[in-house]
């Protein structure tokens, strides 16, 4: 359901928002105790939060639907995921820092290793790490330049991760993947989704760089090979200062979560994943922005490697980095997270999330600590988590009243 | 609100969901204790199931509206019922088994008994029984097979209640009821809803058909009038299995909701209304397919007579069949209701309807019992009803993760 249009309501007082989102918290009841980590954890910080402001649940695509971490993030900055689709390429492109312009094509890559009849042995290439990747990347870029008059530009990501650009007037971005989801047989060739020309010739230009690219390591011993995915263009989005008003800044140490703040045009601090130091980059920057976005990243991996007692340690961890939030004297701070990853489910879930909205203006309910089970009866209630965004505008009173 | 398109998500997991419908169980609290037929009884496995699994509320079509049995069955199956509305004439066609086809346009016979003037003195002819009805309806087959080429045919429902269906090429559904709603006069006449060349001829035909069906039953006591209701085409909607990828069965011993599981193509299994036998053909259908609609027929009935005790029995009878379906193994069991029949109300409400919903990936709640009450503070929350299956969905693991 698309929200009501808030531009005509936006008036700027100077209050600060902090969304501070970690990463997969949500989970389900499992163990002996039937807990979830938030239930197990000692949290007092984001307790408190809770004790003192609002809480609820944010459904972050759509009921029953397990959002990747690009939807799950455009969802609570306002986007509804569904209107706001995102490519992989994209998306890696611009978390990289890459210098990713309209019309640009990209790609991500992943280094695989091909046996001697060009079949693909492995589809990570032994996850080479990254030092070893970055030299692999370089060589291609000295190889391979320029394709039919198409600029082809390439970056290492993260181990065997890599990104593919084409550059050039006239490109398409709907070319199907070369990455065939599965060993013992040779890579795809890249194809226009469609006969659309700029797609075909796009593909041509895909397939002969990847080509040439493949050429220039085929001595290489494990990243022999590449296979490419999620071909895009940047979207031509609203920005987030242009729908809400508030120049935004996000800190996120992973370059995925970084890269889907900067697509609505959040501005990029400084970020290392230590939580202490990324609130210190938050803080540096303070006087700069409106809204900072906050990013933790291990209560996810917790959740995907099904390790309970860990997801409770990086919860604590997380929480501890509250009073330094509340010190800088934000008028709204939110904890929420952009899924669920349940232990117990060793994945992204579709299950809400549990959230809380601390601001002198929240309406306090009963709820006295955070996790799934006690924020059902916040104040919040359940909602699509599109509705969280116009709710921190709300309380940091930066929308007029609407009609006389 | 249209909810997102779920078939790119689609996956195939073998997993199980039954969906155990216990008709117009919704109630309100009435009586010297002040409580509803859910909470006067005594049924400890569903309660279990709240236990171990997530409870809330689903209204059923839009705040504040009653639905009837078609539209509140077709909102747990996922089909907006505003979106997809469906004619009286073309439930009752599909539900009692007639082979029902695109372009056939079905209307639902009620017998009348009329007097020497004509005139309606009893709208439903005594409620003939069954058998009885079955050869007033033969007599009037053997009369009535065509009418300016459309063939015209006849099939019995239950006691006073039967099916015209006339069948040929262009024929209009917009044909208004002959069912005068009250007695003391004539039948109306069967007239076309506009201009449509389709509509009046199909008004013309139907007047005629009905006049001499009439005419056939002149000499019958009871049974010597018709009133017509419901003129409709079978609707062209996407399947259960195109929309959720899930085959499915239905196991529902009462025409109607049969009729509208098959109308989104769900098949049909054996069902009598006697629940140990209805659980058994479901078990027997169990390798065949991934989806499994069972009705319980009586909580309704005794809702509609105001009848709390019965009410209270029916319940509990409904509940002594949760563990045989439990043995099946599904992946998530779901009891719910197509909309409230409180007894204090003797008719359908528009009340949301308890629901729990019962799956190895619930985020278990501290919701302990099932009751209008208790489901008010559950994981689930109120929602709309058509956000019901996706959850299942997503419970049962047939969701792809949306996004990078």
């Amino acid at each position: 359901m698309p929200l009501m249009d808030l531009r005509p309501l936006l008036q700027n007082n100077g209050s600060k928002i902090v969304l501070y989102v970690w990463d997969g918290l949500g989970d389900i009841p499992s163990g002996p105790k039937m807990q979830t980590p938030l239930q197990a954890a000692r949290k007092p910080n984001v307790d408190k939060l809770a004790a003192e402001g609002v809480t609820g649940r944010l459904e972050p695509v759509s009921p029953g639907v397990t959002p990747g971490s690009g939807p799950g993030h455009l969802g609570l900055f306002g986007y509804d995921p569904v209107e706001y689709p995102i490519g992989r390429g994209a998306l890696e492109a611009v978390g990289v820092g890459f210098d990713f312009r309209h019309g640009d094509v990209a790609a991500r890559l992943n280094f695989c290793t091909l046996d001697a009849g060009g079949k693909i042995s492995d589809r990570r290439a032994g996850r080479i790490p990254s030092d070893e990747s970055k030299l692999v990347v370089k060589k291609i870029a000295e190889a391979v330049k320029e394709v039919d008059g198409v600029e082809v530009l390439w970056a290492p990501v993260k181990e065997h991760r890599a990104l593919m650009v084409l550059r050039g007037k006239g490109l398409g971005e709907a070319v199907e993947d070369t990455d065939p989801q599965k060993e013992g047989v040779p890579p795809l060739a890249a194809k226009a989704k469609d006969k659309g020309k700029d797609n075909v010739r796009t593909a041509q230009i895909a397939q002969k760089a990847l080509e040439l690219a493949m050429a220039a390591i085929k001595d290489e011993k494990k990243a022999n090979g590449i296979l490419a995915r999620g071909f895009a263009k940047r979207p031509h989005w609203p920005t987030f200062e242009e729908r809400f008003g508030l120049r935004a800044a996000v800190v996120a140490g992973t370059p995925m979560y970084r890269g889907v703040a900067k697509l609505v045009g959040m501005e990029a601090q400084e970020a290392t994943n230590e939580i202490e130091k990324d609130v210190a980059s938050l803080a540096a920057a303070w006087d700069k922005y409106d809204f900072f976005f906050l990013h933790y990243k291990f209560t996810d991996k917790a959740g995907e490697d099904g390790d309970f007692d860990a997801k409770v340690h990086y919860i604590e961890q997380a929480d501890s980095a509250i009073p330094a939030l509340l010190k800088l004297k934000p008028d709204v701070l939110i904890v929420t997270a952009d899924h669920s990853t349940p232990t117990a489910m060793k994945g992204h879930s579709f299950h809400p999330v549990p959230t809380v909205l601390w601001s002198p203006t929240a309406c306090r309910d009963a709820v006295d600590r955070f996790d799934e089970i006690a924020c059902i009866q916040g104040w919040i209630g359940l909602r699509p988590s599109t509705h969280l965004l116009p709710l921190a505008l709300g309380h940091a009173g930066r929308l007029a009243k609407f009609g006389a």
